[in-house]
């Protein structure tokens, strides 16, 4: 593995994944400085508190000063401002990267500020939980995890393998990708997801003949399930769908198609088609275990004591 | 607590739910025998070596003999017919049971067939998981889970006071409720959950432009999440749907209007629709969690370490 070592990293946001980020870094030593920016007072209290940054700045210009590794760590919609700030006060060879959930959009909205010699890498890493801020952070997030890098023709090979290096050390596998062909990938084993679970979670929440009390009683049934994604940070959701809607629209559709022709199935009691389709599914999760990406055991491990209340604590 | 302690336990069908019933009943000495009919070699052969029944026969007829408690426990599908095949063996006084997730339906197809000195309960407990077969059960499945009872007037008061001290030593929380409003609720909580998580494995499965590769990949982006349920049983799933299609359809059909409503936003750019209904979700989880219907870990408690393949073994 290629020794890998950061001067000076600015984690730009240090929420989820940038807390996750720091905490990774500064156990595995990938840089001698950790700095971050946070709008909040109390972002920026709890990070110090919980000795993640060695500096908490509120202005990004101010962490970026002096960084030779930056990472926007916001939402999506929030980069393009934030790469005009931040731009004239780069250094020269510094790598500046992104942890955005959607990569085309986020080129537009950076790379038109990047200075030509600053190295620009946008990425995204599919790990998360539904969690949100400092505290929710941990080192381990992005173990056994894919990075996607999808280099835009604004940074160097070296940087490109010394970002894979970074994180490859934290215990990511590194993949690089084309932003459009990301873009199509994550609205559907992503975006999608959340978008159903939010709706879902929505319909059951607005209905007049079920109480909300009896949705939360027989929850166990499968809808807590869908409450875990639908659970996320809205502002960054919200900005996912803003920022990758065509992608999102496509999928959209051939979801819609395919729901309309199991509804047509129940409708004429066609029970063939409806078991045809649900008899496909197990070996597609039966791939997600074997690639590690899931836990194997049943109810994803969920405990089942005699005193349980559903915590492990 | 009452105190409850049957003769003899039959059960029809030993796969998940019903192996974890013979699992609990022994745990907790809830009956001097337990038998079970099976169709297949395997699962008697199975259920036998597992110690879980004194004895299992192929036909129900033998099953229910000197049974004093009887429960269905294979797919909705078969309830008539074996309500049909058994009514003639079962014994005065005897009560009889089921766990389907439907329940105007299952009292169509076995009511008719009970004789009149015969207890007759539909009942269904909201729990389970993702795995099926008698290997798959254990005795802990209905800790702090709802177990509905759905009286059709076919059964004494004593019967439906015997069956909830039944369910209460097994762990359950025991609720009385309309058979027509039992359906229209999991419809919501359990059904369409388990048919939009299909669907969308479905959808993704059939992509040309992405890969089942990298639908596996990335799944942990969301995706993986609706594995779990669209791994469970085809065949019960199947006769779910085909025996609660108004319900099914009702809520399918308030659940595409609200999808058609997000993917309107997302086409016009309305990001304040986006996150108002985003940021409805979290207050339902947390009062589930609260309900002690799932854990409040992130991720599930998935375990994420340094040498994780996201197994706990």
């Amino acid at each position: 593995m290629t020794e890998v070592k950061f001067k000076r990293l600015a984690l730009i946001g240090i929420g989820l994944i940038g807390s996750s980020i720091a905490r990774a870094v500064r156990q595995h030593q990938l840089a001698e400085e950790i700095v971050c920016a946070a709008r909040t007072a109390d972002s920026r209290r709890v990070a110090k508190e919980l000795g993640i940054v060695d500096a908490a700045f509120e202005s990004p210009i101010d962490a970026v000063k002096g960084a030779d590794l930056v990472i926007f760590c916001t939402p999506i919609g929030t980069y393009g401002k934030l790469a005009e700030q931040t731009a004239p006060a780069l250094e020269k060879g510094t790598i500046v990267t992104d942890v955005g959930s959607v990569k085309s959009a986020v080129i537009e909205a950076i790379g038109p500020h990047m200075p030509k010699d600053v190295d620009f890498i946008p990425g995204h890493p599919v790990a998360g939980t539904e969690k949100s801020g400092p505290a929710a952070g941990f080192a381990e997030l992005f173990i056994n995890r894919w990075q996607i890098l999808t280099p835009c023709g604004q940074a160097s090979d070296a940087a490109v393998e010394k970002l894979t290096a970074f994180w490859t050390a934290m215990g990511s596998k590194v993949e690089i990708m084309d932003a459009e062909h990301h873009d199509l990938v994550l609205a559907i084993t992503s975006h999608i997801p959340h978008l159903i679970a939010y709706n879902i979670v929505g319909t059951a929440d607005d209905l007049e003949d079920v109480t909300q009390s009896e949705v939360i009683k027989y929850s166990a049934g499968g809808f807590r399930d869908f409450t875990r994604i639908a659970a996320s940070d809205p502002t960054m959701w919200r900005d996912v769908f803003l920022h990758n809607k065509d992608a999102v629209l496509e999928m959209l559709g051939r979801f819609t198609e395919d729901l309309t022709a199991l509804q047509r199935a129940i409708r004429r009691d066609d029970g063939e088609t409806l078991f045809n389709i649900f008899s496909r599914t197990r070996a597609i999760r039966r791939q997600i275990i074997d690639a590690g990406q899931e836990t194997p055991e049943p109810d994803f491990g969920r405990v089942h004591t005699a005193d349980d209340t559903s915590t492990k604590s």
